[in-house]
């Protein structure tokens, strides 16, 4: 950094006056827009950048010349898979807005796998100096990204930034929300299954107190009532949402002659297929099997699972407009609650058999 | 942002005179570092902060009080499988070094599908304003990260900062490169096959001109040579990285006799596995198969995949390292030309047979 001048408190403005230019003519040389300027003037200002050490920021809304709107995004964790879906539909809503867009990586899972959790203060320890961070970086508003449903405390904003949730949601009521329909995906599932003459459906799902889990649930049980099916809580199996989940869930529910098993994740279904071919027994033909999250391994498997696909993009997306509305027009919708559950949609292939 | 001066000029400086407290008292408090402040005070200064509309700048070096180490990470995009852990390694690193990290999203894919690789206009009209953003928000160095190697044009920082390259080439040689050893990828995968006792080996292989394609077939041909085995060109079939190509690539290679398979990505080999079992082959005991990539796929197929799995994560790393290497002291080795390959590691699971 020895070119810096870390105590220096140049501004534009002087390196303009210094090159008697225009504020935007160097805030165009700094930006990359050389066509605008003259390899001439360019170079001059250059050189005076470099000779003063000014270095602009490109966030500070008062360096009007090159202010530009921008919306901070909080990831849980960008290695969890249903991030980068999430955050391309959040871009490309800002983009469409002409928002820019900062994004903190919390890195929950690839620094403490599943620990932070069930430890309220190892997540604080990584949620407050991002919040700090985007108080600090001039951000207009701040969508948090969840890795999955679950409740977050102590968000708030010194500045009072607006905040906006994605698959996840706040204890303060007040801040919007934008998360799966999982009651209408449990239902659907349920719908669809009976549909092809199940009726003695088994059902693989994640741990029994996880959000996703409980208000699958709610919606098969919706389902079966309509139905006239009695629920039977001996055909669910609680587990977790790998691999190995679905496979110790499979083997639960062998003995007990179900004709198709409602996987809640695709990983769940995989395991599921282990054990069933392990057994001799054939996917889609001798039990059916339906997964959830239509994630890349789905549509690999043999036979391709018939699967729910999660509406990242546009849980993504929604928020994106909605932080915008916030901050474009800070008093309007000021107490109502917005929490908002976009539908999965299924995605029909070869794992579910009509009997 | 009806709250904030746009204009105004305050400084962290005036915030903490006019509180009658210290500079790091004030950026205690913008911080979120209240238990070191007292309530009343903290107060005090949120007011003269709401008051006066000073919003603090995080990166921004010439306030010392909150200042911070910035490494900026340019990727290609997100949505890419390789991506989200690349950024793993490089923040794991920045972490261990008090780095702070910032990351700029391209979206090549997100929008423009492949479009982008085939025109360069189209990739610098994405990667120029994300350059000028680095230069102006004050980070130390880039990391730019790609979503495959290929050669990056017009890679220059205004401010002269530092850049790294990951998972992709500078066609400055100059810059720093940490990628994929993929001629010993060629090489290992060879190796291992021959020493199960394969010796008529069929590749489906990537793009002919994709460089991971290239180079690992070179490794293949080294090995092939070492082990006295005709390299047949006529076993080799080029395809795209996907299951279609996997598939499209086995059915080419079915009256060739070949015992085992060398499938460049795991894709390709989901693929090559759907074609022998819709011919009632079964892979790893009719035809071994050996994949690439180690995807979470790989894991889930019947039977698993042995595979390569690529060191994202320590290429990440690495590239951290040299950047902060670079930053901390800018006249060192400035001249050499560093391109480190980072070998894949094998994966031994159940698709390849000793015969």
């Amino acid at each position: 950094m020895s070119k810096r001048n870390l105590e220096s408190s140049v501004t534009i403005k002087d390196i303009a006056a210094a090159c008697n230019v225009s504020i935007t003519t160097v805030s165009n040389v700094l930006n990359g827009k050389k066509n605008k300027v003259s390899d001439e003037i360019a170079d001059k200002i250059r050189k005076e950048v470099e000779r003063t050490g000014y270095r602009p920021n490109y966030l500070a809304k008062n360096l009007r010349a090159i202010a530009s709107k921008n919306i901070g995004i909080i990831a849980e964790d960008l290695i969890v898979f249903s991030a980068p879906s999430i955050i391309e539909g959040i871009m490309n809503c800002c983009e469409e807005h002409g928002y820019n867009v900062v994004i903190e990586n919390m890195r929950l899972f690839g620094r403490w796998s599943g620990r932070w959790m069930h430890d309220e203060a190892l997540f604080q320890s990584a949620l407050q100096p991002v919040l700090a961070k985007m108080d600090a970086m001039n951000v207009d508003g701040i969508i948090y990204v969840g890795g999955h449903e679950h409740t977050v405390n102590k968000l708030e904003s010194v500045n009072n930034l607006p905040i906006v949730m994605s698959y996840a949601i706040a204890a303060d009521q007040k801040i919007p929300t934008f998360r799966l329909d999982d009651v209408s995906g449990g239902y659907d599932v349920t719908k669809y299954l009976v549909s092809k003459g199940h009726k003695r459906i088994g059902i693989i799902a994640g741990e029994k107190d996880n959000t996703h889990t409980i208000n699958r649930i709610i919606g098969i049980q919706k389902a079966m009532f309509e139905e006239g099916i009695l629920f039977d809580p001996s055909l669910v199996e609680y587990s977790t949402w790998n691999k190995q989940g679905g496979y110790n869930g499979m083997k639960a529910l062998m003995d007990k002659d179900v004709t198709a098993v409602f996987c809640m994740s695709d990983a769940i279904a995989a395991g599921a297929y282990s054990f069933l071919k392990e057994n001799g027994l054939t996917p889609g033909e001798d039990i059916s099997v339906m997964g959830y999250d239509n994630q890349e391994i789905s549509s690999y498997l043999t036979p391709e699972v018939t699967t729910m696909a999660l509406p990242l993009e546009e849980i993504g997306y929604a928020a994106a407009d909605k932080i915008i509305e916030m901050v474009t027009s800070p008093l309007s919708s000021k107490d109502e609650v917005t929490d908002i559950r976009i539908k999965s949609k299924l995605i029909e292939r070869k794992s579910v058999k009509s009997i």
